[in-house]
């Protein structure tokens, strides 16, 4: 793994102290000591707080869909496509979990000028998840539901783990993206159940 | 429509400073001013700002579950059961978005002991949802799914509406219930695709 830079570490460090402490509470003396610098140390990456609180969304979401689209790029199925980007964003989730929480719990503290640009690559998230459930339903291997309702269903899903879930309970991780999985594409309800009694098709 | 007391203005206020403003950045004074009252008239009715954001939890909690109770009784089918429950949260939802958003923004901020009668209520609606699970399980009507990963989605779907969903747009209330009921219930995927093939049974 290559050694971390400086401007990483404050970004990281910067994460951790925003995700616990929330954006306003945090101060830049906090994140110096945090981060083994002086203030000017850190003024020397960063021009002001909320610079940072906008890299580390940016970053964040960057990154996570990222690893989403290579998800979604190993197979044309979109049950397929779905499962790739489940298992690729709770990943992403897990490796970085305070990058995201800064991002989920946060970014309504930038400006309105910096919260643009991360607002549009949620966007640009949204728009995937969507395409994949349209392409589904084209096919008719998705039912008809709203794709909008279906996408941020999934988004809350994946987005909310981190308030109830220990891995270290008796869900291992693998298991909860599988049950996640289960639940979201499959429905609770049993299928033999959910299938409605058809008017004779014509022939 | 009874009149409302004295303190019940107390409590809307204060909910809707803390799901503005978050607990730590509002003030009693504040608080005083928005409710037309003097800040000895606000210490009247509490003793410290932290017993109000304990009481808004604890209302919350309360309320929601009454409704979500009484939208259960009405049937002993597990699926009319949740599908009453999503609509009875909802609705108390969007009757109460401020108290809402304070017990599932805020209520970290509560000490310990505070925090412990609330997270107690919030236990008894998840062994609701996951006892109505297990029972739809029992009788063979819902999959196999693990019923506490299930009952979280739900709360999931459920609790992050307001961050996506604006009712003034082309979705009305009544179909995004409709809408969140098919995907949770019924998943992604059409029924004919999830049978797999059986072997032969024994006749």
């Amino acid at each position: 793994m290559p050694r971390e830079t400086r401007s990483g570490t404050v970004l990281r460090t910067a994460a951790a102290l925003f995700a616990t402490k929330g954006f306003a509470a945090a101060s830049v003396s906090q994140l110096a000591r945090r981060a083994g610098l002086s203030k000017p140390g850190i003024y020397y990456h960063i021009r002001d707080k909320e610079e940072l609180l906008f890299t580390i969304c940016v970053n964040a979401m960057t990154g996570l869909l990222e690893v989403v689209r290579a998800g979604v790029a190993a197979s044309d199925d979109p049950a397929v496509q779905l499962r790739g980007l489940m298992k690729a964003h709770t990943t992403y989730h897990w490796r970085h979990p305070d990058t995201l929480a800064t991002l989920f719990g946060q970014m309504g503290c930038l400006s309105p000028e910096r919260r643009r640009p991360v607002v549009a690559l949620e966007r640009e998230y949204l728009d995937l998840v969507r395409g994949i459930i349209r392409e589904g339903q084209r096919r008719g291997v998705f039912r008809r539901v709203e794709p909008t309702v279906a996408a941020f269903s999934l988004f809350a899903m994946l987005n909310t783990i981190d308030g109830w879930y220990d891995p270290r309970g008796r869900i291992g991780r693998d298991d909860l993206v599988g049950e996640l999985e289960r639940v979201y594409l499959g429905g609770l309800v049993e299928p033999t159940r959910k299938r409605r009694p058809r008017a004779a098709a014509p022939s």
